[in-house]
């Protein structure tokens, strides 16, 4: 059953996902989005990177929680996009082997126009020692029910 | 020459760039990071999308700006990664054949700790037709040079 604008609640929460960060992918994607040597080069990172170690590009991690977002919410939701995102944070770096999850929260339902509304939600990722490793507050636009 | 801190200053400018996006690319992209369907069906977006057709995942957009920014000035400075964003926007949709390019203004610049600061700018993706599609405001650390 498609999620419209109405079936939303503030409070809302829900919980999910499980997503793999290979190191192929940590590679692949800033190759070609982030080619910073922090996120592309493995040996110099073991060496002199501050994180001690490869870590995934943050627009990977937002990327990637994306994926668990559009997979377990908006899938079935009459989403159309977002018109942007607040207090977008990196916590935590992302680490070849690391498990990822997220946690969301709805902070305001705004009736926006007769056929839309704005979906404020707060969405953490955590990796598999439960730590914060991203979050980002989204305002994202659902249709509402045809009556 | 490398880019420190230090060399940073409130209200430098810089516009440069251009990244030719595919229709390729927008599918690839959006089949693993954000599968919804005016992002990955062109027939059904083509006949039923708000946007007129098919869009890059926003997220794409992001990540494509963050390469021109990897290319036109993070290559060349002691950057260690942004602890966040604020106020990102998509503006307008980004379509197969677009070409974009960046303009960036810094805001702020903080000496945060004795080996690193933090510089606040705001960075503009603009396309082909001068239209802004995309804006965010990052803050990045920047490595301070040593006497």
């Amino acid at each position: 059953m498609t999620v419209f604008f109405e079936d939303v609640s503030v409070g809302d929460t829900d919980e999910y996902g499980s997503y793999e960060v290979t190191r192929e992918e940590i590679l692949r994607f800033a190759e070609q989005y982030d080619p910073q040597w922090f996120h592309v080069d493995p040996e110099r990172s073991d060496e002199e990177s501050p994180y001690g170690g490869l870590i995934a590009s943050g627009w990977h991690t937002a990327s990637m929680t994306m994926r668990l977002l559009v997979d377990g919410t908006f899938g079935d939701a009459a989403s159309i996009g977002a018109k942007g995102v607040d207090e977008l944070r990196w916590w935590q770096p992302v680490r070849p082997g690391d498990t990822l999850r997220i946690e969301n929260e709805v902070l305001e339902t705004t009736p926006e126009r007769p056929e839309r509304g704005l979906i404020r939600a707060r969405t953490e990722t955590y990796n598999q020692d439960d730590e914060l490793v991203f979050s980002m507050v989204s305002n994202v636009m659902y249709l509402r029910r045809e009556d």
